[in-house]
């Protein structure tokens, strides 16, 4: 953790998102400004990683990354922010890797690793302050959810990223709503992320390619049976995973996000149109107005990399 | 809100718990020592309740209420801790009602109202501390469960109420899960609280009496096929209620209470099984141990009353 008078110091900041398929980083003034972003393909396997994320780091920082203050890096798996350790990221093909100890060793700054969807909830969160009256991101919650390859949220209050006793807060994907649904590679039976995620949408709509979401909302829009049918289905587990999540926290902005959700507006009106359905029906929903606490998050900002260098600061529990 | 300085302050504490049928209110020390308690039933109507709660509050203080550094109250309906106000309390035929200023003005000593949910929260927060091992009860989130007449609950993280935006965070009786389920008052189907809640047990098993539970249990116990069936539905919405609140706060105790829950020890039992039968299949779940967090709220404490108390000095968000 770092400490108030790191804090105060107005040294630029890197921020690195690891992904499935890039890594993304910007540098970042002390207020939040990106001054420069580089993107490369990802690599599998540990030592890849490490290598490319000391060259990304090298890379923006204009070959001076001593200047810099600290690197924050958000990236999938089980993170311990705490040690920097991470585990499990399958598709990295790591296990288990000590990636904030081996970059900072390596670029001889302090470094701070985040879970990647926590990370975008604090890039997210910071670039949409202002969008609900709010003046400053780090009073109340915000919610980030990520539909991606799979389904999780990232939880903010009053600035914190809550992680949870076991590091398992905004675990929401591997809920299961609905015991007549899917089999989910968790074990489970009718996860919410057997519906809600990229893959999820593409086994409910094959014929959509890559970007099934858009397909599926355009087929449906031309009134076809079985879009309509495959439409419902998403739309009403998407309601589902509002409710969970507003209910139990009663966030002040929901911002969605992940690949799911590139379709943008489109979507958003399907699921403000679920929302309406819903609260026309119940007195309680309509009142507590969540449709109007839905953001997208900026779809061309590198909201995970941002989000990964302000985590550097940002205390987390 | 109340400042530190006053928090140093020695002097005893009033609890009021209002419930529908009874008022419970306590003298708290410094400390969280209950030393004294008195119970009265509850009249209906705004007037009695401001009478009745001055009553009891002369009562429990010896009849020298100005000798205490100030009132909690707790209450259901939608609380504003910030005025005092309470509103929409249907079971005690109140719509609006300035309790907190109406009760200060004539007990002559600060008044803090707060959900009657919440306050419990806090109460058997602070009464169950050091059963997982944490020392001090402002660490961290605990989740309290209140099956009652409805479902709702109580969110302390890092010692503060969590109130959400809107003062709906912990509104998950109203999470529609299955919407082939029961018609619920609100409006939605399906909701947790059609089953998971002292009148939707008694709807499935209308011969249980005043204690539908219990006698369900022991019915199902017996193996009586209709019993088997009805706990099936029951435990399989407490197990959903568990997930929703566990994934998203990732609590370190998930304290349950409310009247469903008199049973005690039996019902923690059939709740364990459950979530042992979905850790089964799910290594994921198994990983997360839910049932080492569960805890029943002490069953002979005035937890409500003892909450409100407490919650005087408690951060509220």
């Amino acid at each position: 953790m770092t400490t108030q008078s790191e804090r105060n110091n107005t040294r630029p900041l890197i921020g690195i998102d690891v992904g499935g398929t890039k890594i993304e980083a910007v540098l970042v003034t002390g207020d939040g400004t990106i001054e420069h972003a580089v993107r490369i393909p990802t690599r599998r396997g540990a030592a890849h990683v490490v290598e490319d994320v000391c060259a990304i780091a090298r890379d923006v920082a204009g070959g001076r990354p001593r200047d810099v203050a600290a690197v924050g890096i958000g990236i999938p798996g089980q993170v311990d922010p705490g040690t920097g350790r991470i585990a499990n990221l399958v598709n990295l093909d790591i296990e288990t890797l000590e990636l904030g100890r081996l970059v900072a060793d390596e670029l001889g700054i302090p470094v701070h690793v985040e879970n990647d969807v926590n990370a975008a909830a604090v890039g997210a969160a910071h670039l949409l302050t202002g969008t609900d009256g709010t003046a400053d991101a780090s009073d109340g919650t915000v919610a980030l959810l990520n539909f991606g390859t799979g389904l999780a949220s990232g939880i903010i209050i009053d600035g914190v990223i809550r992680h949870g006793a076991s590091g398992a807060a905004g675990e929401i994907g591997h809920i299961p709503i609905d015991p007549n649904r899917f089999d989910c590679p968790c074990g489970q039976r009718g996860c919410l992320e057997t519906v809600c995620s990229g893959p999820g949408v593409a086994r409910l709509w094959p014929a959509g390619g890559h970007d099934a979401m858009t397909d599926l909302i355009i087929h449906a829009a031309q009134g076809e049976p079985d879009a309509c049918r495959a439409l419902g289905i998403v739309r009403h587990a998407i309601g589902d995973v509002i409710q969970i999540i507003a209910q139990t926290l009663d966030p002040r902005l929901i911002i969605l996000t992940g690949g799911m959700t590139r379709t943008g507006e489109p979507l958003l009106r399907v699921i403000r149109e679920e929302l309406e359905t819903r609260e026309s029906v119940c007195p309680f929903l309509a009142g507590l107005r969540f449709a109007d606490r839905l953001r997208l998050a900026p779809a061309n900002e590198p909201i995970g990399a941002l989000g990964a260098a302000l985590a550097v600061y940002a205390r987390s529990r």
